[in-house]
């Protein structure tokens, strides 16, 4: 969209030069019949298009003192292709759409390096960046606009397929990604026993990156998901979603998690007491994991767990999809060692 | 994506209210399998995808003194659908994706209205809303992202396809949302002879909202039209990319803009003269018209003059692309009777 003043031309960001950037790698032309420079992208479908957005803000989602201009790119990338992945789609490839709005006195090697993350993390995922725009606004922002192409046939798993019995999973660890922002928040926090600094350095690039499990969304799509989800919300929202949306008036369900099974990553625990929280409450509540929350029919858990063993990717049962949900109740409720504790916002009244 | 502050979640708008008041109309559940309210939409393809990506920021694409927040919305979607209509994509199905940022105490009412904007808007060019998200961010804005579905062989047109001999013609009038911007600039604008309160409120109107050629474009593009680009940047600019793009080392085109042939909106030279510009300036370097500047072979223009008549829109034919582009002259020539006229920024030295 041209600017509101018409002859104030040159203070728009040089669209051209700021696509560009971007361009880092051409798309294949036999999918991609018209890529950046034209009116629109032109692509080849396989049947199917899965879409999902993202936007980041500066001072909302991230902060230039915390993150390079690279994991800026990379996490805005990141975070879209992890939709992607909770619903199994991803594998066969992706279209990346950017949009950047930025002021007009922005650094141009700073505006290089969020393209040079968003190349980096796409290419790595097999996606390739096929348009955008580029605008001058008052803050930084970028949105991602990410479409995997599949076949008619591709299974696709929605949040809405839970059924009464089958269990539920998450890949990877848990809380990671809340307990390095309390690390970033307050980089003296004293937490006992120290922590190795490799393990510091894990926490903090989970909350400044994003990496998405394409291949194990659609490795457990294959093996007979019935809803999958990633967390970005935190474990028991999104978990609250899969509920929801899984629920009719005829056969309500819910998610009862045991908590004493929740795989929290290395030194989470410790950090959540040393800020004063319950130990479990990164796990339960911490948003931006981008690991995948499954639900999973009993007999496909052996094939599911061999699928993402293979990737290198551990899968732990969690918990279980339970009939009925009585007026009141919330959709997930949690035990620890069969005793219900109430996952309140920052911490469990049980613990305090 | 989540907010960086893990335990301050109600400061974020909240997504499902947002996305609930851009969802006025259900989507074609033939089409669009997954909507609003997953991790993705999935749409089934017809062979091709068409997309585009355009961004309106409060302060540089829009005023809240000037806009409503109805024609907020509806000009972003259809700045958007314009660069489909430019590819002669659109008439089988279009999914709009929506991402609003805004600050967290932003009127609802207001929200409500640029959604009524997006979803009226969309729905007059059968659009559906398919997905979107939406963010607290320290200013306004909309990124919105469209994709028109298209069978393999239905006639696409890119820029770069304007052949030496061709006609260079646009849809419609132009110059239009400058004089407009210029009268909301300076409402007291003393211009002689007055203006009709009905063509000074056209005017106004054409900078407030974007009206998207799409049943145009595909009846061009049916025609055999060679290029084509929808006017946003101003006619000069855009038929600079044409010029451009259409050019190859063995055969660089120029275009050739005869300017006594330019369709002026009506009021728009009276108000350049009372802005005290040049009276063709409007038409040569106003942005955002949302006509479609066309090129066509000769023998298209019975075929395409006929189909957009049936549609009850003109197209003007105001130039021709010629051979050849010595070192360092411009893409785009404008003679006005013959002679060369320089088209500069804010008017004509030839006129100064």
């Amino acid at each position: 969209m041209a600017m509101l003043s018409g002859d104030d031309e040159e203070r728009e960001l040089s669209e051209f030069e700021l696509i560009e950037l971007f361009t880092v790698r051409p798309p294949d032309p036999e999918r991609v019949r018209v890529g950046i420079g034209d009116d629109a992208a032109v692509v080849e479908t396989l049947g199917r298009a899965v879409t999902s957005t993202d936007t980041a803000v500066e001072g909302v989602h991230f902060r230039r003192e915390w993150s390079t201009a690279g994991q800026i790119g990379s996490k805005a990338v990141g975070a879209a292709l992890s939709d992607l992945a909770a619903m199994g789609a991803g594998e066969d490839g992706i279209d990346v759409f950017v949009s950047l709005g930025a002021p007009r006195d922005t650094d141009t090697r700073f505006l290089r390096g969020i393209a040079a993350g968003v190349a980096e993390t796409a290419g790595r995922h097999g996606a390739t960046l096929t348009g955008g725009d580029t605008v001058s606004s008052p803050s930084l922002f970028l949105t991602v606009t990410v479409t995997a192409h599949v076949a008619d046939g591709t299974p696709l798993v929605t949040r809405s397929g839970a059924r009464p019995g089958d269990l539920v999973a998450v890949t990877g660890t848990l809380g990671a990604a809340l307990a390095g922002l309390w690390l970033l928040e307050n980089p003296g926090l004293p937490v006992s026993p120290e922590l190795p600094a490799g393990v510091r350095r894990e926490l903090i690039t989970r909350q400044l990156d994003a990496e998405p499990r394409i291949t194990a969304g659609a490795a457990l799509a294959r093996a007979g998901a019935s809803a999958m989800i990633d967390l970005s919300d935190g474990l028991i929202a999104d978990l609250g979603h899969i509920a929801r949306r899984s629920s009719s008036p005829d056969e309500p369900v819910r998610i009862r998690v045991d908590a004493e099974r929740l795989p929290s990553a290395p030194g989470v625990e410790a950090v959540a007491r040393a800020t004063g929280v319950d130990p479990l409450t990164p796990a339960l509540t911490g948003g931006e994991e981008y690991e995948l929350a499954v639900v999973l029919p009993a007999v496909t858990r052996p094939g599911a767990t061999e699928a993402l063993s293979a990737a290198g990717i551990s899968l732990t049962v969690i918990g279980e999809v339970e009939r009925g949900r009585p007026d009141g109740e919330t959709p997930v409720r949690v035990l620890l060692r069969g005793e219900p504790i109430d996952p309140g916002r920052g911490g469990f009244d049980h613990f305090a």
